[in-house]
């Protein structure tokens, strides 16, 4: 069986195809590994006492006097504001003090930390003129593009807005412009009708597996609010970390120590967005490698679905 | 150094940041093994004696009665015909009778075969009612997406054109109107007069590393004249040959035996594009994976100078 959907938040059009993993690819899953890693690692310059070798702090939580998570200049920068062109700041949140944590063992407090931190820097940056953009991302694991082990993740300012962002602004526009309803509200009651897609419907988030999207795996959190980061107040976060707590844990016992993308989107600066837009979150299984048929039509393949995967991350 | 450079075929926005590739991420470049494979294998279904295994052949060129190459039915195949909504015919093309063969060490005679097959198997499937694209791709290595080691590439008809097609052929549109200007001459011209991202500026065929691309190390082919692969004359062929010979060569000694993806982009058979658009082949390695910044923005950063690129494939 197979068949054509558009993913409602981008437009993107994929094949699913429920025979397609059946193929022999399925044999050749990016390896799982799970290593053993220390705790502190004498190398890593996001472990305490080497912040010598990682770049200067800017903002901590600290307990008497020793940060339990910070946001430090990345030393090999996207964007810097060196030119005029493209400009931004490039920061990495280092998450935990632990070199060998990760979002499948952490805790609501410590991940309570890292959303408070997204905030405090969320702050900062939109504050510098000409930024249009806080990007937020997480690299997990080598084949996901992370650099280091240590649980980090990233925040960049930019004085563009990116252009997957515009898209799926574009994408709400034209959906508010024909019926004068906020999209992602509308995905919000979809799912909630349908419920089959949904792994937890909380307070101040809904938590799913889409209809229709690029990379099989995918879970997508949106934000029920109209809140900016900046604006979250402590009910939020804890809703939040919570739901990280649990989606993690299960995740883990589904798909294993994979790496993974974590894209957080939210409101471009320029203007206001709250009629059309919502936070929401996008994670991304790195279990395949995308091949040819991808690269060249841009069409993807997806072999599962989207209900199946709920009922298994569903608490 | 950062500055933001647009694909002139694609529209795609790239950040070149000629410091970002010192970063650890280098150190974490995909494996390249250098495995020793048997020229023939017991359990390939694309080896010889094995054509019980694989699909049912649909073409083949052959001499004293064995196939040479042959263009076999996907056993799983992303598109087939029982469909409405979306359909095609998936065919794996067989380039070789050597389980161990590969672009890097192919000859001539070899490469002529496989183009000849293109050709052979555009012109069949072209003529099924409603197919509009004609999609021809290779993944090579497991990081490409590829299931199988034996060398193949594919071929797909299909009922819609994709969308990467119709950003390039809106692109090259958009160009069209605006100068009255086929955009393939118009980059043709470019590049011979900037000259130093040229690899081989042949008869029928420019092949250059592009100024701007999403990923780093890419090369691309143009071909100079306005003609279907269906309409490919014996010149076009053996010219086509000559470069792959040499340009898989100079590839190998650079990169080594990496991963990489074949994109062919021909013409959408729903209309006469010969004004706007030209056959062109994207070659693509697969040495880094992306990571969630990419995914995040779709902006992609790009370290390589596209200058050095050439100078080291030039022949």
């Amino acid at each position: 069986m197979k068949d054509i959907r558009i993913d409602d938040m981008t437009g993107n059009m994929v094949i699913y195809s429920s025979y397609r993993n059946k193929r022999p690819h399925d044999n050749r899953k990016v390896s799982v590994k799970v290593e053993e890693k220390p705790v502190h690692s004498e190398t890593c310059p996001f472990c305490v006492g080497n912040e010598h070798m990682c770049g200067e702090s800017q903002d901590e939580i600290s307990l008497d006097d020793k940060w339990l998570v910070k946001s430090v200049l990345n030393k090999f920068p996207i964007l810097d504001m060196s030119t005029d062109e493209i400009y931004g700041q490039h920061e990495v949140i280092v998450e935990s003090t632990r070199h060998n944590a990760g979002y499948f063992e952490m805790g609501q407090d410590e991940f309570a930390n890292i959303f408070k931190i997204y905030q405090m820097r969320s702050k900062a940056l939109s504050q510098v003129e000409g930024i249009s953009y806080i990007n937020i991302f997480k690299n997990s694991g080598a084949n996901s593009g992370a650099s280091l082990d240590h649980p980090h993740s990233q925040i960049i300012s930019m004085n563009v807005i990116p252009p997957e962002l515009e898209k799926e602004i574009r994408v709400a526009q034209e959906f508010y412009d024909d019926v004068e309803e906020n999209l992602y509200e509308y995905i919000i009651a979809q799912e909630q009708e349908n419920s089959t897609r949904i792994i937890r419907d909380s307070k101040y988030f809904i938590v799913f597996v889409p209809y229709a999207c690029r990379y099989s795996g995918e879970v997508r959190l949106v934000q029920k609010t109209d809140l900016a980061i900046s604006e979250w107040d402590d009910e939020h976060i804890k809703d939040l970390s919570y739901i990280f707590d649990h989606l993690f844990k299960k995740w883990f016992a589904y798909n294993g120590d994979i790496a993974f993308n974590m894209l957080v989107h939210t409101y471009p600066l320029d203007k206001d967005y709250r009629d059309i837009f919502r936070n929401h979150i996008h994670i991304i299984p790195r279990k395949y490698n995308f091949g040819g048929f991808e690269l060249s039509t841009d069409l993807f393949v997806c072999g599962l679905e989207p209900e199946d995967l709920a009922s298994e991350l569903r608490f």
